[in-house]
């Protein structure tokens, strides 16, 4: 069975020395965050998530979610108690508003805990982490009534909540939705309609649970001008907060999937279900985007999680399982075989898991950093830089992280050759989980549309434009470091790339869109793969000054210096490559047409 | 539930108009060889494979096989009358020897029937394929005896057969392995050991089952030099061919897999079973590399035959699902969403999928035809080229094929988007199957090593020389053809990239074995980018003349000279960026000691 360890040092390094959260004191919200908080905060999420969650991972995967016949769905062994637990210590409300309840800090160290218990439990991790979107839905656009009824209970966790998109009919083109919402005398609405793919729809983990709800008024416009955003309680809230009537709404079955059998997926069916309006009608989707912007920075992290388990565990397997002889001669000779750890292809799946796991959860924190600035910083200057930036990373983190985070928990699982396909082992079950963070939150072909369609253009491209300055800022000031100069050469090289394709988008995009279409996937990629060398810059910088300063955790440092190294050597060629592919156009990519992809 | 329809069109393509097939009639086994043999058997094949195999692997996959107290494991419902029709129908002998009662065909044509069997339905194709491997391991090495007794009734699937290595401390390594072999007075030794993933091990198709078994007999040479081949029947066999008593051979358990439920993985518990050794003491290595290379090619076929499959519904779905509007505005402006094959980044895929699918099939039957020239062409020289060739290419079969297969997989269920996460659309189970390709008859890294550390350098470098003197050939011969050019030019420019990344190797690999081993599953990728586009110029090549004369079925030479124009501009690229890989050497990736792989 696999085992789980926090990175902890890894996270520690990222906070402190990285992103140094405590230098920014004097921010609403950073005022107690100190090296000491960190280190507490973070050792103590690793240790409950590794000894609490982790040991219910694979049996949840096993026993799965049970509908019964009344519409009850039960979670699986243990999943209560770990609820339970898990709020008391609180460690669903980190970054949460303090002033319903919320401990209020940066988002960083929400994130630090979404990383853990994705690694542990990514199944169990559904339940709570939903619940934040929901929260920050209510909390972006609701009434000051709803604000009161609502947040507390759910920051407390107390009640868990939902996000209700998905139709049988339609995903992604929400313009398509069905669901009705139809005007009542008291101001409420009755809601009908049949959503799926609802992760958390029903459960025994809590007393409540709050569904937010896309859904139409009788006469709204076409498309998704015309959708309106509900809040619709699975038990209605009576005046003085107690709990009154049971709603109309029920899960219908649960999902059958691929992975994440410890979550409740459910098929959800609002029978004239009371919900009351959250925001503008006609507002919904711009309400939703509060929770989907919060939600796909969180499925990055989820990716990031379950390649940094499966990595773990595969390091202990190549460390301990002997097949075989190093090329250079018997590491062991004493042994019959060597650890395969000693193989060169091992290594390779080993150090490309290292490479992106330390630079994707670096990302994803200076991430979380950005969302804090583009709210708190002192400037409007620099809210805004920080927001132009973080709307950019943001289909970064979530498409490349989670193609990345596959591909390693396939890689992973490899290194187990034969018993990697195996059952018991857990390594499989890694692969099966990591498949939907690239599916769900908008896929990401969607993100990729996001970044290109959306994000590039955006005022005049003017948040890559600051990316790019701030790229060539620090390639430019390493360009002459002994230490750090190659590593900055190649970074330049890979931000070269996205330049020119960012141009080719420019010259090629307005005569034909599709040519922004065919290359957009691949830009996300070269994106992807500039910030996370931006972040083993930096890394880099860092290690190089404590190694200079003489630091303890020399090791440590020294890792950060080769593994930096190896990500410029064999992982930023790609960059070149996927530009290539994105000037090769959309002409032969849509010149078929569709009845001859049919075969005969 | 997914469907499947056999790609005959394009089979007929590869066999009758870019391998010419009919055109060897003056080989042993391509007398019959004609066009309408083709057609037949391909139509047959597909037939059989889509009504009866199909309709049985959600169904083989849900249920699994079941062992049950007394050893004995019965297949999934409808499995044992299918495999009497496949049986009747002879599709498991389509290559095997005529002498003893099979077709006598050229490879390709068995490679026909197994991609369509594997498309159709691959838990249940292991049950007859495994047993080509022990048949020719047993025409190659088995005395008169061992053949008149054995192969008779295997070829015509009264018994099937298994292939025996792995153990559970050693699988790469055979050289570690523990089953004894004790010779006793008759001749015959007693096999006693453990053994695991053993492929249809135990099933109740068949009466009998003939394992072959890896085993050390007393006071054999440590490691590799002092292994053996057995053959054990699970019932032993009289004199007068009768069934006998039943040998001390049973199946411990069935392992749990992350897929291919519909297949039997046993773990075989060998006690003091009698067996027959097969060839020479101490050289069952050897004999067991016939069965080895043949299940290469054949698993390379097994991705093949998956991502076809993921492909084809896929591609239904993409015409059916609407989500969303065309970039360049509404294709079907009637209609309230226009169906997805309009977004790039859906047709992406699909076309991806679609230059691989067809450019992978095509050299999967040219190493099959090569298989044949390698035995029966006229001159020592030619049967030595196509040996030398078949050798370099099978690795490549089985490691790029299954590679790339895999990620089709998961791209085309990935276009289902969230559809594709649940079980009852049957995209997982592709994906599911999909993985295992890339880990047995030896990993892909095993592979790359076996071309990069075998292939390459034997008799220095005939072989890949040879190669690279074809493509160049075929290359300059299109250079000046105005629909031919670029993609000559664009493979010219790959197979350049596999020359700087050879000469590297040679250049860096004596000083250093790590660099080679560093390099070889990137190397094995750039090649397998080559020949896969070695087989679109060619195929290229042949729908310009088809065009020029004008054929009928414009379309689909059409669409494969658009197809061959992708591939050239959108997956030829790779090239470039994995030789820089390779180039990174293994400086980086060897140097951390294993402790620092381990988080704290």
């Amino acid at each position: 069975m696999p085992s789980y360890q926090a990175p902890v040092r890894d996270m520690r390094f990222v906070i402190n020395e990285l992103l140094e959260l405590s230098s920014h004191a004097d921010l609403p919200g950073f005022e107690s965050v100190s090296p000491d908080l960190v280190d507490t905060l973070v050792e103590e999420a690793g240790k409950f998530t590794s000894e609490v969650l982790a040991p219910l991972n694979a049996t949840g995967d096993r026993e799965g979610c049970t509908r019964h016949a009344d519409g009850s769905v039960t979670t699986p062994a243990g999943f209560k108690e770990a609820y339970a637990r898990f709020r008391e210590a609180g460690w669903g409300s980190i970054s949460m508003p303090a002033e319903y309840g919320g401990q209020g800090l940066p988002h960083p160290f929400a994130f630090v805990v979404e990383e853990f218990v994705d690694s542990a439990n990514i199944g169990f991790g559904l339940f709570p982490f939903l619940a934040v979107g929901a929260v920050a839905a209510i909390y972006a656009a609701g009434t000051e009534e709803q604000k009161q009824t609502y947040l507390p209970r759910m920051i407390s966790g107390e009640w868990l909540g939902t996000m209700n998109l998905t139709e049988p009919h339609c995903g992604t083109d929400l313009g398509l939705i069905r669901t009705k919402a139809e005007p009542l005398d008291d101001g409420s609405y009755a809601i009908s309609g049949t959503k799926i793919f609802i992760s958390s729809g029903e459960h025994d983990l809590t007393e409540n649970i709050i569904h937010l709800v896309l859904a139409k008024t009788p006469g709204a416009p076409e498309g998704t001008k015309g959708i309106s955003l509900f809040l619709v309680p699975k038990v209605l809230v009576n005046a003085d907060g107690s709990l009154g009537e049971r709603n109309a709404v029920s899960c219908g079955s649960l999902e059958e999937k691929m992975g994440l059998h410890g979550s409740a997926t459910c098929v959800m069916n609002y029978d004239g279900a009371k919900g009351w309006m959250v925001g503008e009608e006609n507002k919904g989707l711009a309400a939703m985007f509060v929770m989907m912007n919060a939600a796909r920075l969180g499925v990055g992290i989820q990716g990031l999680g379950l390649a940094e388990v499966a990595y773990q565990n595969a390091v202990a397997y190549a460390r301990e399982r002997r097949q075989g002889r190093a090329l250079t001669g018997p590491a062991e000779p004493d042994e019959k075989a060597d650890p395969i750890i000693v193989h060169p292809d091992v290594r390779r799946m080993l150090m490309d898991a290292k490479a992106l796991t330390e630079g994707l959860r670096a990302l994803a924190l200076w991430s979380g950093l950005l969302v804090e600035l583009s709210h708190k910083a002192k400037t409007e200057e620099e809210r805004r830089a920080a927001d132009d930036l973080v709307g950019l990373l943001t289909p970064v983190v979530k498409g490349y992280t989670t193609e990345r985070a596959f591909e390693i928990t396939v890689n992973m699982q490899q290194v187990f050759g034969g018993h990697g396909y195996i059952r018991e082992w857990g390594m499989e079950q890694f692969v099966r989980d990591a498949r939907i963070p690239m599916i769900y939150e908008g896929t990401n072909g969607v993100q990729a549309m996001d970044l290109c369609g959306r994000k590039l253009p955006k005022h005049g491209g003017r948040a890559v434009q600051a990316f790019f300055k701030l790229v060539d800022g620090e390639v430019a000031a390493a360009m002459d470091d002994p230490q750090l100069g190659d590593l900055a050469a190649r970074l330049g090289k890979a931000v070269g790339e996205q330049k020119a394709a960012t141009m080719w988008f420019l010259q090629n995009a307005m005569t034909n869109p599709n040519n922004l279409g065919a290359g957009a996937f691949h830009y996300m990629n070269i994106m992807g793969i500039v910030a996370v060398g931006l972040m083993w810059l930096r890394m880099a910088r860092i290690a190089a000054a404590k190694l200079a300063e003489g630091a303890d955790d020399k090791a440590f440092y020294e890792a950060k210096l080769t593994t930096a190294r190896y990500f410029a050597e064999r992982m930023m060629p790609d960059a070149g490559a996927l530009r290539r592919k994105i000037e090769g156009g959309a002409e032969a990519m849509m010149a078929l047409p569709p009845e001859l992809f049919e075969r005969s």
